[in-house]
């Protein structure tokens, strides 16, 4: 083993958290060196956002299209499906990494290829794939940012049967005949829409007692609406006990609880995520491998002054927007420490990420598009507030009924009664993932609900159900 | 004459904005009439947003289904423009307004159909379709909303030239040949890609150096770049100093300065509005008749303790949605001032529009649309403030890339240098209709840039500029 290499900042995994620690190590004049194992841009790039909104948006935008008159007549045909999966090829640099690879050069900062793993106290070891090996050492921090891989259950009959997670569902270059999804959360509901409008019979079987659990329940109740209307089978309340598949070509099948079969072309498990920490040396500096990485306000872990936590590993979001937001605020804070300057972790300030716990929005690319930020009424109220939701039918706003004739949508917000701002405000409706920010500055801004009354939404814009959820709040 | 009949509130037009005060006087208890002459619902309803937005969302959609793979294909032909045009009769009720006389009644005002003048001090005369006389006097006060009509300049042969107005492009029953527009303005660059879209061939001239003067200029080069790219003839510069028609049903030729000559088969006249108010009594109480209403922060009259102007009228904000604002805002005073409780007419109170100065929202539904709110970076500078523009790329946002192959916008903050907020924003792109509003609660809450910090647009939207616009802020 080579001699250590000293850099101010060493981080463990090239995901959208560990490139932007990155970006602002860099920015703040610290040497940085970044490892990672498979492809620079992680998960999103590759296996996540991008390819899945790049599948996705040609069914929303058809949706869309559909319910324009005078246009609908021109869109009642199937997608291009190969044009689709080659445009979602070219999202993804055909699994390439290249251009992140020379942006992180362009910077001056230093990829290691291979197999990080800490190494005792601000070391990290670094096996390449072709076996050789460095150890780095870090002046100021190390960070994880290794993100998360897809959990499977171990149901009988598993191992068998070549499921998909979401990295064969993102990246698949045919559409299956039919498509069998377990799960009822993002991946399940934004994959069962994607298939479906690229040719596959898709069935959704979701354990739970509907879709989207995380959100308002009307979220998931739409777009379990929308995805039978568009020909999936949606099935709640099912679990699913076994797994069979026999030989390489044959259809895979799953054996429900009660015994029913179900038969498909392909089985994505979509249940699920877990920490990549199982083989990262945890141990070596005195922490459980295979758990959530433990942090602080800063994403710092308890009693190891130059270690750090970003983005999904640390469980506090799982979310590649948050990760970065993480990664930007913890880049901060490493800079701010290696200069001594001083930290500002009152809530809302420099260096803690409070957005995580107060304004935490998420798009969901289902048609309907569902969107989120802040605690939902049942959060709130486990949070002991005094609250009150407010809810709109969005199909009752002018520029909604102009943007899709027929419009179906709904709106909540959640008003905190004593201080009377938004805790968190939901929208399902199309379009609804571009209208959730006006919410995020709302809830992070704690803009009083008597300054929203000035802020006034264009006519006739989908927007406008902020006057409409105004005007129901004051009654 | 009949004798008076009294109510607490009179409201002269039932546009969106006089329709509004009855909403808030109503709801507030007090007993209220309504005079309109021609459609209850106005300009809007009939003549402008509603069917302009009906017209132009197919040629959006179209243009939108065209930049995705996959869908792009089907949606190379042309629209169904009979189909639209029906959809747009649909929305305007075929012109007529019983849904909004239903709606009057439910929340018990009373109509009067006729053209109503101010007939001295808390009094309006009205004369119905039939020559019926009533008088209505007002307990508390007499609210001005009779809004804009088109102005047509004196140019020679325009008499005999029937020129359209806002009125016939957004109502006619076909699509002309060959449509001829004068103006750069909003309704010039709308009804071009609307008409462009729906089988025109359409022909814009402005006079000024560049479309949408009121904006960024940006904006007006990327709408313009766009409309050309649609296949319109746009041209700036160019003054038209006569009109030739001859007969009922021949061609319409202009005679740009210079003396070249430009034939189309119909001529609108997008060059401006001017109030109503030529003949609406202003002169019995002491006001000039034909003149813009100079109002005081609450929408009052100064000098008459009775009398507002809300809406267009007043000159403050040409758009619905901001006589709609002041409407509410009005109703609220008028309320209070007839409980005889105190008002809040700080700046963001509840009894002033503040937000007409300082977070005006316009979205224009052009391909690209363009939106902004606030100040532009030149108006800014000429209120002299201590400013920077800050601009970004909207095409180096992922979301906007995944949401249109090849998207073409850009994004500008203007930043109070000093405060630390937004005074203005602008973007210009598919889908910045429905941005805006984030910017618009950012720019009315006055939401500091350190706090924007933590309003995380979700990944991959095209919300996402916001984060590139903070970052290229921090540089």
């Amino acid at each position: 083993m080579s001699e250590a290499v000293e850099y101010d900042v060493v981080v463990l995994g090239g995901g959208p958290a560990g490139e932007n620690i990155v970006d602002r190590t860099r920015a703040a004049g610290l040497s940085t060196a970044l490892v990672e194992s498979e492809l620079v841009g992680g998960e999103c790039s590759y296996w996540a956002c991008i390819p899945s909104k790049a599948l996705l948006r040609p069914a929303l935008a058809r949706a869309d299209a559909r319910r324009v008159p005078g246009l609908a007549g021109a869109v009642q045909g199937p997608l291009d499906t190969a044009a689709v999966l080659a445009h979602r090829n070219y999202w993804t640099g055909d699994w390439k990494d290249q251009g992140q690879i020379d942006w992180i050069d362009s910077i001056g900062a230093h990829v290691y290829r291979g197999h990080g793993r800490l190494y005792g106290v601000r070391k990290v070891a670094v096996t390449s794939p072709e076996g050789e090996h460095h150890i780095l050492s870090a002046r100021h921090a190390v960070v994880v940012a290794t993100g998360t891989r897809a959990v499977i259950p171990d149901l009988p009959g598993i191992a068998g049967a070549r499921p998909w997670t979401s990295r064969e569902a993102t990246s698949a270059q045919e559409a299956p005949g039919r498509l069998l999804i377990v799960g009822g959360s993002v991946v399940a509901v934004e994959m069962a829409t994607a298939w479906q409008a690229l040719g596959s019979q898709v069935t959704v079987l979701a354990r739970g007692s509907g879709l989207l659990p995380r959100m308002e329940p009307f979220a998931g109740e739409l777009v379990a609406d929308a995805l039978r209307e568009a020909g999936a089978v949606v099935r709640t309340g099912v679990s699913v006990e076994a797994v069979v598949r026999d030989g390489s070509t044959g259809p895979v099948r799953v054996v429900l609880e009660g015994g029913e079969m179900l038969e498909g072309d392909e089985l994505l498990m979509a249940t699920g995520r877990a920490p990549r920490t199982e083989d990262i040396g945890l141990d070596t500096v005195g922490l459980p491998a295979g758990r959530w990485i433990d942090v602080d306000d800063t994403c710092r872990v308890p009693g190891h002054d130059w270690l750090y936590a970003v983005g999904d590993v640390n469980h506090r979001a799982l979310l590649t927007h948050q990760g970065k937001y993480q990664a930007r605020i913890t880049g901060a804070v490493i800079a701010a420490r290696a200069a001594g300057t001083p930290l500002d972790t009152a809530p809302w300030g420099a260096h803690t990420p409070t957005a995580d716990t107060r304004a935490l929005p998420q798009a969901v690319f289902t048609d309907p598009e569902a969107a989120a930020v802040g605690l939902t009424l049942a959060e709130a109220e486990r949070a002991g507030l005094r609250v009150r939701a407010v809810d709109y039918d969005m199909s009752g706003v002018s520029g909604a009924g102009l943007y899709a004739d027929g419009y179906k949508g709904r709106a909540r917000m959640v008003v905190d009664l004593d201080r009377e701002v938004l805790l968190g405000v939901t929208f399902v409706g199309p379009g609804a993932a571009e209208l959730i920010h006006a919410a995020t500055v709302a809830v992070a801004g704690e803009v009083p609900i008597q300054r929203l009354w000035h802020a006034v939404p264009s006519f006739p814009t989908i927007s406008e159900v902020w006057l409409r959820l105004l005007e129901t709040y004051r009654g």
